[in-house]
């Protein structure tokens, strides 16, 4: 499969080293066409590995990933461009963390409610699951990092699109129990809302790997 | 101890009625003298039970639990008086959680943060501590509903107050593996807006009675 992975920080790395890992052809999107992350990325990756624009990553994708900053990610996508995102899966792995009033981060929602929706709405046609944004980039390609039947989050509108995108989180080690179909698009607000916790948990524990559980009553 | 417990709804009569079989009186708090919920809850509870309006119940209780709605928790205990609260211990429990926009709820943050800092801002004297806002009044009361080391937070400016308030929950059954002080009480803002997600899990799981465990690496 083609991916095209929007973002060249952490989390767009570790994704994409993870879908070469599994066989598959990537292509890192940035900006500009000559940015260094991306190109010494793709130089490090083999020869399934490239670097280009937004525009060109999302054209050369059957599936598109937003590992974007979420406070740019509309931009970043208008970039990608109408025509190259077009009805393709677009996972949204982003949060949008504002630090302009310093830390702890405000949760910048935009007006659609969630970062999730406000792609959707842009991109009427492209099918947007939300997941994998409640926890560090290593976890989310390596779950066994961490004991049991950690949570794994799914949002979406489209059911098709969803179970494509919960049988790339099993290629990554999920197993089925960890991962928690949440219903509708809308349901991002809740996963978007959660990261300030996170980033508490983060500091109390003094390590970005660990992930929460649901622990629920036996039935 | 002597307890003042605000509101009258599900949180603030299940633990009502854990304080009272703890063994402390309780005062159950409401806007009007009058209200029936709170009377009903009295009379049913035994002879260490009582209610009143908010300020008779602030002023009976050594330590205060707020269980109103998080939107008109400032109201309450401004009706309950800066007399009666002092420098007691706040237990807040409270979620600002907005319904006037349809479902799902948006979290009702006031400009200090979250309500536990509206409140700390407030009453600059009381000893306020965040907690137990992330879980459906059954489990916090009676955390072996569930199975395991399942998480119940703490987050306040006042590390003696926080640590009362830990033996609070150690005594309705907490084991000290669950319970994760986060920090100061700026950390509220990461445990009231998990809401969201909350509200989204008890859908999928068509059930309240569930929480989440933080799972770390092997160190």
């Amino acid at each position: 499969m083609r991916y095209g992975v929007l973002g060249t920080g952490t989390v767009g790395e570790t994704i994409a080293a993870r879908l070469i890992e599994l066989g598959h052809e990537v292509r890192m999107g940035s900006r500009s066409r000559g940015n260094p992350k991306a190109m010494a990325w793709a130089e490090g990756a083999g020869e399934r590995a490239s670097h280009g624009t937004f525009a060109e990553a999302a054209a050369f994708g059957e599936v598109l990933v937003n590992c974007t900053a979420g406070m740019y990610a509309l931009e970043a996508l208008r970039a990608a461009g109408e025509e190259q995102v077009g009805g393709k899966v677009l996972v949204d792995i982003s949060n949008a963390l504002d630090f302009s009033g310093g830390s702890p981060p405000r949760v910048a929602l935009p007006p659609e409610g969630s970062v999730a929706e406000q792609l959707q709405a842009a991109f009427p046609d492209a099918r947007v699951v939300k997941t994998l944004n409640t926890m560090n980039a290593a976890v989310m390609v390596d779950p066994g990092l961490l004991p049991g039947a950690h949570a794994a989050f799914l949002s979406g509108d489209d059911p098709a699109a969803k179970r494509q995108v919960g049988a790339l989180l099993a290629d990554f080690g999920w197993p089925p129990e960890g991962i928690v179909d949440l219903g509708g698009l809308d349901t991002a607000r809740g996963v978007e809302q959660y990261l300030p916790l996170w980033l508490n948990l983060m500091s109390v524990g003094g390590s970005a790997l660990f992930n929460i559980a649901v622990v629920r009553a036996a039935p």
